[in-house]
């Protein structure tokens, strides 16, 4: 067993929420206090921060909005994942001076059970790699990309906030599965990163007075996968690119984040929800229907799914039926009877 | 092989497309000619029309505007599918009297080559039903329902124009899936209907007053699939209502089918373009991490995968790094030093 320790001579800062947002976002939104630690309990560890990752999710977290995790009350410590350095362990599992993933927020020692963090390897990789391409924005990336984009070889991928810490790696992995990537980020310095360093395609700038005419230029064969951060005007313009048979991955609207209520309310629920919203024609899979077909007549014949029609009598009847349709007169299926 | 017969002393008559709609459609929009029927020519066969169905989606054939489908022509002949029995035959295929689906049109009489047609047995179900429960529509509610929604037995299933060909199918299947049903239907009478009939377990008039607290009271427990139809208001409404990990099959939006342009970009480019719009939280699927983390972590040490820091040095700075991330002033992952 590691020896008993006394913690609650070690003093901490953190930073607390102050007060929820109105809009835009100010430092004055939280509080720096400081705090002496509590001692440790059984199978708690202390960890001595090093790192300590912000991202774009921490805007909903305080919020008083609905989202999709528990928010950030005010006097709460702020959320955030951090990387540092076990100081002290009631653990069997942890021994002074391992290197830990912890989300344990913003200040300058964290007390975690040992159940919630996780050791990591940082001898090949820096630390604070584990909060960002081996964390959660590099899984962001990877899930968002592979599951549910699904770039086949030679499609067009693009990927908005392109040199942020998830559109980099969402950018590559693209390259690498072969496909022509194009990234939108905001000056020339980062569009030049993306294409020099990260090897994309081709990167428009968004803040650029000929934005929509360049995406249009830098898309000549449309949009088959869009792994979207930023929402937006940008992404009504991208929308506008999409291919038939295409695929969003909704990862996040960054620039809506400060707008209250938000302005896309069809993207917040579909993100918040984790929404699959799909369109579809019928006719797009003909090899189809002869089976389904068959399933429907066995249950029609069974009384087990019953129609309606609302009939038109005679050709001549067919604008005015179709008129009556659209409008919602009709009660059932809208048939014309041409002849008997 | 059949006789030679001579079509040409038949007279038909058909409705031509006159002029686009600007917004609402008008029956001036259509024109009823007639014409003498060319004759048949190898592997064709002449069908007198019985039945010819209207459907939502002409709506959109007549429009000047892109859609996923050509369009009809001014002077072409109004599309649109026919059950009806053939009349004379050059192919081997088809004998006359023969009942058969064609997709020929507004008219009294179709040619059409026998690929491209499809013999139906009308003994045990009405011929009318293979261009209704048995045709596109009840296909259509088969497809979206079952394949995209995948509603499991005791989820909540919601579908707009509940009474219409496609809706009322889409809500028995439901429940013969074990679901919860609630229609959306416009006035008493199909609304009772839905309920009565159908056997949907709700059914909300959007025409009443109370329509949105209707709508509230009829789902307590949220809605798990969305079979939606009709777009605008409507939609919007059912979106604040939907569940953590919902789907929504995108059939229709006849409700913005007359406005131009369509009102929601959104959902219209979804539509038309047959997109998978997802949204996803990467921490839904901790269990896929240390996969992803193995995968990423080699292609980052085969230097494969590149990142870039974004440091602000101290716990005091990550209010500010924070508020500077959400403008788009970090360049790379946002980092805050908090110890060495």
């Amino acid at each position: 067993m590691p020896p008993l320790t006394m913690t609650s001579s070690i003093k901490n800062k953190k930073f607390i929420l102050a007060s929820h947002p109105e809009g835009r976002v100010l430092p004055e939104n939280f509080m720096l206090v400081e705090e002496n630690l509590p001692p440790l309990r059984d199978n708690e560890v202390l960890i001595r921060h090093q790192w300590l990752s912000l991202d774009p999710y921490m805007r909903g977290r305080i919020s008083p909005a609905k989202s999709y995790a528990q928010g950030v009350k005010i006097g709460d410590t702020m959320v955030g994942a951090t990387v540092g350095v076990v100081e002290q362990s009631q653990s069997d599992k942890f021994q002074v001076g391992d290197v830990v993933l912890s989300a344990t927020g913003w200040q300058l020692y964290g007390i975690a059970n040992a159940s919630q963090i996780m050791k990591v390897d940082a001898s090949k990789v820096p630390s604070s790699a584990f909060v960002g391409i081996l964390g959660m924005p590099g899984i962001t990336a990877w899930t968002g990309l592979m599951n549910i984009c699904e770039p086949k070889s030679g499609e067009t991928v693009v990927v908005d906030a392109a040199s942020g810490a998830v559109g980099a790696v969402v950018g590559q992995l693209a390259k690498i599965a072969g496909c022509r990537v194009v990234g939108i980020a905001g000056g020339a310095a980062k569009c030049e990163y993306v294409v020099k360093e990260l090897g994309f395609d081709a990167c428009v700038d968004h803040r650029s007075k000929t934005f929509a005419q360049d995406v249009t230029d830098a898309l000549p064969a449309g949009i088959d996968c869009l792994f979207e951060n930023v929402g937006g005007a940008i992404f009504e313009l991208l929308l506008s690119k999409m291919n038939a048979f295409s695929r969003i991955a909704l990862c996040g609207t960054v620039s809506e984040y400060n707008d209250d209520p938000y302005p896309n309310k069809v993207l917040r629920s579909i993100l918040i929800n984790r929404i699959k919203f799909q369109g579809f024609i019928v006719s797009d899979k003909l090899e189809t229907w002869p089976g389904i077909r068959e399933k429907l007549t066995e249950l029609v014949i069974a009384g087990k799914l019953k129609f309606r029609e609302s009939i038109a009598e005679g050709l001549e009847q067919a604008p005015q039926a179709f008129v009556g349709m659209l409008a919602g007169q009709n009660f059932g299926k809208q048939l014309v009877r041409i002849s008997n």
